[in-house]
């Protein structure tokens, strides 16, 4: 019976992965059974945040060495999704989540997590944020359902894309070959890809069908939203990369995860609530107990696009010293690291389509054990 | 009977000051009336933060032109505390403290808010962090608690001290007179000054005694710590600014202050308490009608020089990028905000000596009449 | 006869505009005789520079006491045209351009310093950056020509336009009254309002037609340029604001201006041509006799769009840490101050058609009389 | 003969050494006469720039590959100095040097360019920036005079050393060990740690004696200073790295080495007399058949302290936004840059008691023979 199990690891920099290899050569951990990575690094979670393709180099160097096989496969097997940017009180971690096939456990609930994961083709610089990425990234989180087992779509509660987007550079060759990438702006372009990849987690889920959009409606329509969609982007990946977390009916192991959307950036209600799924109360911070039950912690959040936050005037999209992004994420990830009373959070901004506009989305995986 | 009253007053942008100024023009608010001004511009908070000026030069103009009395003798008169950074979810706003002589009120509560304010001589550049410059702080705060006409210093819930800090030019020039300023570097700089401030308060309010630290304590022996002393620097005050803020028997109005410590970042249960020492619930978030209730929030808060919160690496401290006190700010502000459900709040970073080593401060003005 | 004056000063912080004062007090200057301010403060020149808004607000009320008339009258007279980033080398400085009916002098050359100035209607925040804003801005520039006494086209040398640009807040008021700006996103509007300047006044120099562009040629057909535009952009200003400097017969003085393009931020070449052009050498430093003749040094410049300059890559466009115009303002300003050697210069980011692509423009003013 | 080659490759990002690799696997390079990395990454160049750990993992795994031996011993035999940060118009790019034993050329120059490398033990955190630091670099640099077989000092024209720095992590791991650290903020302690490394270099071409300093002196007495060091530090390192360049006897090749102070930020009269000791002309810009002539140019350089040049205040040091050293590495690779005519030079900020205070030195390596 397949078991899901999430160890969240602390690293002292984005090339420090020496608490997955002391797991790893201690036997703790099967370096094999490693199926996917969320973690959030230390850098700016710009266009120009290396931080990821650091770690990234990183982790396929330690698997390689303890799998015998080369960094260049398991690249294209293991998804590592890696938010940049540990603004305020967030601690730099990353989660390795792992599949093992284990006895059926004693104590067995009636759901468990339960994993999957996909890989699309290379998306070209010229499709990013356009329809054809949209369909490579719902064509993507199908597999990854599938691969879990998952039958019911409402036991999906978290679906990790991880985007390419355009560069300077990829846009110049796009542009020499006669493509007409959508933007050449970078920052923008990261943008469109997370926009891309929302509608197609959306579609997968069968939140949308494919009539209800076009290219403009990306960033554009914001009625159209996921809130259990979760994307990256960054210049580091050529194809969709997605991880699908459920609960399975199939999966041993005593984890559950559970998921929220967030109205707004003080939407403090939607943390409590998606804890009080799990059966963790927050009055007004997880004690202690609870807190240890606690496996991993997913955010997604924005800077409202209007300006305003219940009517007060905000500064994040005016500050040409400080990324937008980097202001959200450090507010957000204050506000669910002192409900959870723990720093190491997954708070990713960029959160266009990602549940409701101007807020984001939650989704927590903890032990259904009770300590 | 001296009444003391509270407006928060939005802006559009540093100089902004038209809602005072409607204010002021309908007959709503006597210019005279106006005593102190706490507020949050949009600056990044640091050395080269003109907000601040810009913002204290409309406003001395402004009032100026109401009193028929001249700019330069008002800024001497009325503290005008700006601290710079709305970093994430918090809004530009200030607070206007206004006493007026009201006739007693038919409601008379035991206590109500109470005010005072008081201004030191200059600080000498080479003074700047060091026990002249906290005897100066003290003196003056002594003078802003018998302003207010508290006796007893338990009463005493708020001390906001603006202090002058040295930059690259008066150390330059300091130490062109022959003169050893502390340190030429800016930033170092304001720390030493907010530290000679935290000091100066806790010595006017007797929680430390003269003989309990040399100039080698600040920035030093954090155990020197008053929960009730919010210290800002800047480099547009050449002396002391102080404002008193605590609960007088000899006050009218409905509105009254409370405080509490706050051990780290992460405490929402210190914001919480102080809400509960008003009479204000938040499960989890203060309701709709307890948050127009609220007049005033002002927090202090710091990055953990420790490099941990709870165990778990920061990265506050060491990022090139972004200074730290803008990450703390937008963190804190982020949990202060979502919990009170408002970004309306005053959070300062630089909170060395403010209350507990890695935390800080929180204090609220509230109304103590019930919707 | 008229005659063209132009002071370059320095300050301590954006509100400090005391050397002014002490002129006019001293009766070195004559207010009245200030027509212009062309000046660099230390903001980071983005939307949130609010340095800009500071210095005008301290020149419009120092200007007013001076001249007993109100400061909303004299802001729409005296175009005050800041730019703000003084990047790296940069020092804070303003020049105050005046003129004075002098009789006419001893020495005449054929040809002197002329100054001509002009306000266009505000600009509706839906037309920013569209045919109707480059209109504005070239009937304010022919205008401003004509201001100066100059006949020949060709006479002009230097054509500053400061325009508005859109703000997250005014974007959302157009919207909300049935408008379509062309963006909300501030930085976004400030480039496309600096386009639009320089397509009018390159329209009012002749060098292009009305028929040479339509509103998708902003920020897309880069062949359309004036080398003699310099156009700034901010959130401070609602309509265009436009000083013309060129040299005119019928003016005295021995202040003469010339101007170069310069091809790419390395074009060194530009610098020493245009020196060169005013009699001064540069082998390579100007030497200080003839750094003394220099009155005003004006350079636009631009981080190449294609992400390359001569073949290498820069880094310039993907750094989410910095602002590609902080970077570029730099590197040109440090080339500037080391041929002239003087960090005293006026060096402007946001060159988008003016001057060739990827480089900008440089104009000197200097004195005629050799030492 | 002992023949030394530099090549000097870009690379599309800091994990990207594909030239290298193209350049070993086609033959035309031999992995192991590699000895020295010097190069410039697109990071920060502060505290938390992980690109040049990123950097230096890819180039170890890739010589590992080609070399079949462990990377952890290559990075204890091979320099990889790296200095962060790109601003302006720099481009990332890496120097090769290279020494293979060659038959003596057919035209034999009477020097040639000589390469000596040395590692030093670790230094202890406690030790960073002290006398300690000092004696642990200056034995190092005497070690790989040596090993280039330079016999006179004179004909050292450039000595590189990568020096470690403390991190609030070690900074904390000392104090927990009963360590006094110099200081706890990590951009303190990398500028102790270039002090050191400069006073270490000086003392080993004899520019000081040993009596001539204590402790104190580092950053603090600035007549203390060698135009010929060139330090940086950094988190990735633990001990001292050594790479010394200058023009031996015994040396085949065509290349030679020279260098000069530059006396201040806009010292361009430095480059042009560099550039002139190698033949090289610079009227005003470098010709494009003399540049192809040049292999490398090395330049530091320094905001001055004091807060001026030649006059008139910078605003570097009093900048929250952005740090020092991003603001000066920009400037003046402006200017050297625009003499040069190319972006591909290394100009590294930090440049304490490196040259003149104030300013900083540079060094170009050059082809001997004429087009």
């Amino acid at each position: 019976m397949r078991t899901a199990q999430v160890l969240r690891l602390s690293m002292a920099h984005p090339g420090d992965l020496s608490e997955l290899d002391r797991l790893i050569t201690s036997g703790t951990l099967a370096a094999a059974d490693v199926v996917a990575i969320i973690g959030k690094t230390e850098g700016n979670g710009g266009v120009n945040d290396f931080t990821r393709g650091y770690f990234t180099q990183t982790l396929m160097g330690l698997l390689s060495r303890h799998l015998g096989r080369p960094s260049e496969q398991l690249i294209r097997e293991i998804p590592c999704v890696l938010s940049g940017g540990t603004e305020g009180v967030m601690s730099p971690h990353y989660h390795v989540f792992c599949i093992s096939d284990a006895e059926a456990p004693v104590i067995r609930f009636p759901t468990a997590l339960a994993i999957g994961t996909a890989f699309s083709a290379p998306v070209a610089a010229e499709d990013v944020g356009r329809r054809a990425h949209v369909e490579s990234v719902a064509a993507a989180v199908r597999e990854a359902i599938a691969n879990a087992g998952i039958d019911r779509l409402d036991d999906v509660h978290f679906v990790q894309v991880k985007c390419p987007c355009v560069t300077v550079a990829r846009a110049s060759a796009a542009i020499a070959a006669g493509k007409t990438p959508l933007t050449n702006d970078p920052n923008k372009s990261m943008a469109f890809a997370r926009a891309a990849g929302a509608f197609g987690a959306a579609l997968a889920l069968d939140e949308i069908k494919p009539d209800d959009f076009d290219d403009a409606s990306l960033l554009s329509d914001f009625s159209i939203q996921s809130p259990r969609a979760s994307i990256s982007s960054g210049v580091e990946v050529e194809c969709n990369e997605v991880v699908v977390l459920g609960n399975g009916e199939n999966w041993g192991g005593d984890l559950r995860i559970a998921h929220r959307p967030m109205g707004d950036a003080l939407d403090i209600g939607g943390i409590v609530d998606v804890l009080a799924d799990l059966g963790i109360a927050a009055s007004p911070q997880v004690s202690p107990e609870d807190a240890a039950r606690i496996a991993c912690v997913l955010v997604k959040c924005e800077p409202d696009r209007r300006g305003k936050i219940r009517g007060s005037r905000h500064t994040m999209l005016d500050d040409t010293d400080i990324n937008a992004q980097r202001h959200i994420r450090g507010a957000v990830a204050g506000l669910v690291a002192g409900v959870i009373g723990d720093g190491r959070i997954f708070v990713s901004g960029g959160a266009e389509h990602q549940g409701p506009d101007g807020g984001g989305l939650i989704a927590v995986i903890a032990s259904q054990t009770r300590g």
